[in-house]
């Protein structure tokens, strides 16, 4: 196993890109779908941010630094990921904040309908936002299992709001398909791109996707809590309206106006003052990611995880994989079934494979494949074989929860 | 002027405070109310966070650095300088998007009432989430002048919003009485703390506010675009919902539930992953201030503007003074009323003394006591002096306006 990841590892046309990012010594990482490590030039940069543009241009750094552009070029440069448009997209708050937005939008945008679809097991983040609206009187969660959601298409449905690659299972939702049966019934779609944008290409524009939100510290190694995105398909941009309509989504912020005039196009997103810091680490990463490239990532993930599966099936280990086995119809992850998860998960972390667990029985490895090697994926194959033959796992330490899990 | 300002300098209390910040050379900072200076603990603490927390811990950090209790963490070391316990703070979201939150929150606990009572003139965000929930059905923009609110808290009033210190002229409000006022009709109230918390003693909990909102980006030096706060009074803690209910406001966010259940007390006010470079840095300015102290800050803070005033008089400028003049009345700024107060602001920054601009005619400057000395102030008032007699305002340079005011 060891000599055939050497040789994969030589055929890597992406093998350079290691050195780009700080992986610590001693650590395989099959976490990037959680928080995404740290580029090598994030430091240097944030450390000119810091001393540079704030110690020493101080507030003059709004104009003199472009401090107030930065949503929209980041945005812009997240664009290419997936399938968007420079101009339909946008840097800002928190995947959280942003479906509150984009939900509301589309309610608005289809009244006399109150019904936003998804699927139980979504990422929770996206059904508690649908609940807040809900709370206001403002929305009715619906929701439906993959299969049974063309059917719950109805006309009472506003809007269908998916996680593009499942968080727990890596399993892909078909885009294309789901976006014309919604639109078919007069519904808007909003796609999380959590875990997907940065390691799997999407095609928003093709796909003809209303919204979409996504995350900044997964695949794009923008940093703990980095600002996520959003995007507007072009046509919808002069009927969206959102709530949380702050200045900076004004169309002249600096009139100072009693009365709110959205911003055009997606600037209207933009509610408080933009995280500069987060902001900075964010495209420090998004840089990075779009040198590479999708294609190209999404082709070596998928190398790397088959290989592992390779592996473990060669070490003979049997493990309950609920990740879709066609490499084709996950995103960048796969994850197993195990009554014992979340030790098998600390054992792992103790042997330096640091994967996660996801509550209630899932233990879940993610292939970042812009920083994991072959030879990194055969280790940690031959690491996970070695827990549970040992039974380490069982040792009482590994059993304690943590805080975050 | 010069000498008295030597000796004022050399018997204040604070004046070591200044060595703790980075002031750039040849810089007078009279903005610190836009954005406050970076301490020097400031870029040290942030490498370690990249460097060390997320480039080495990894996820890990969630634990092992604790990321997970920092909104908590930092919004007890807020408490104190607002007056309030340090369980009802939280450090979360931009202002904006507090506000939301907690005047959805209010409306919610006023069912049958919809008007959120503020005055023309606040600063625009707070007008502009009101408008957003305006929109949404849920809410009734209601504006009065300062001398007419105590009248317009009528029997609809659900939310009396202020900003305690006025974001242009600083005018202060009376909060104890105005919150009275507010009770006594049957409403609850809201104070923005932008231009106060920090450098000026606020006292929530003897005031008997309801909820507050603050910047962490001003008088707290938290970086541009730094994590905002916000506070819930006790008594009110079972009894607040909001609509932004994402998933680390949760009882349990880690166990993925499919519904909702908020967290108990403030922390349900969190929302998204919080942004753990911005709070870093956030921390390390709430650290210093609080260790300075803000009775200490306020007094300097008077002290330095009053000196300001007695050096531009003594130079014989004559400028129209929009703040109160009896410096009890206001927060720690100074803002002059001028018709060609953009070029004031331009032709000051080209001399290194920075202050601002707000539409359409007010120069505005702050006096942050923890880093301004009395030395600074007399310069100030000499730079200005200058800039007036010799009218270099009036080159075409300084006439021409940047992206941000």
């Amino acid at each position: 196993m060891k000599d055939r990841a050497r040789h994969l590892d030589a055929a890597d046309p992406l093998a350079a890109y290691r050195e780009r990012f700080d992986v610590p010594e001693g650590v395989i990482y099959l976490d990037g779908n959680s928080l995404g490590c740290l580029p090598k030039a994030t430091p240097d940069r944030l450390a000119e941010v810091v001393r540079g543009e704030w110690g020493t241009g101080l507030v003059r750094s709004w104009n003199d630094a472009d401090w107030i552009a930065m949503p929209q070029r980041i945005g812009a440069k997240i664009a290419p990921l997936i399938g968007a448009a420079p101009h339909e997209v946008i840097a800002c708050d928190s995947v959280s904040v942003n479906l509150f937005k984009l939900i509301s939008a589309a309610l608005a945008m289809r009244p006399g309908r109150k019904v936003v679809l998804s699927e139980p097991g979504n990422f929770p983040t996206d059904l508690y936002m649908i609940d807040g609206l809900e709370r206001q009187g403002l929305a009715e969660r619906r929701l439906a299992k993959r299969g049974d959601l063309p059917d719950a298409l109805d006309e009472d449905v506003a809007l269908l709001l998916l996680t593009h690659a499942h968080y727990k299972t890596g399993e892909l939702f078909d885009m294309a398909a789901l976006t014309r049966a919604a639109h078919e019934a007069g519904a808007l779609v909003l796609w999380d791109l959590s875990h997907s944008a940065g390691a799997y290409p999407v095609h928003l524009g093709e796909c003809e996707a209303d919204f979409a939100v996504g995350c900044g510290y997964k695949y794009l190694n923008g940093g703990p809590g980095a600002p996520a995105f959003a995007f507007v398909a072009e046509r919808h941009h002069d009927a969206v309206r959102q709530p949380l309509s702050g200045w900076m989504g004004h169309a002249a912020p600096f009139e100072f106006s009693d009365d709110y005039s959205p911003a055009p196009g997606v600037d209207r997103l933009l509610c408080g003052t933009p995280p500069i810091l987060g902001m900075a680490a964010l495209e420090v990463g998004v840089d990075l990611i779009a040198e590479i490239g999708v294609d190209r990532l999404y082709a070596k993930s998928k190398a790397l995880s088959e290989f592992f599966r390779q592996c473990v099936s060669e070490h003979g280990v049997e493990l309950d994989l609920v990740s879709p086995t066609d490499p084709d119809a996950r995103g960048s992850q796969l994850s197993f079934r195990h009554g014992n998860a979340y030790a098998l998960s600390q054992a792992l972390i103790a042997r330096g494979v640091i994967g996660d667990f996801r509550d209630p029985d899932i233990l879940r490895l993610g292939f970042a494949p812009a920083y994991l090697s072959f030879t990194d994926i055969a280790e940690a194959a031959s690491h996970l074989a070695k827990v549970l033959e040992s039974g380490e796992w069982r040792r009482e330490e590994f059993g304690k929860r943590a805080a975050v899990t």
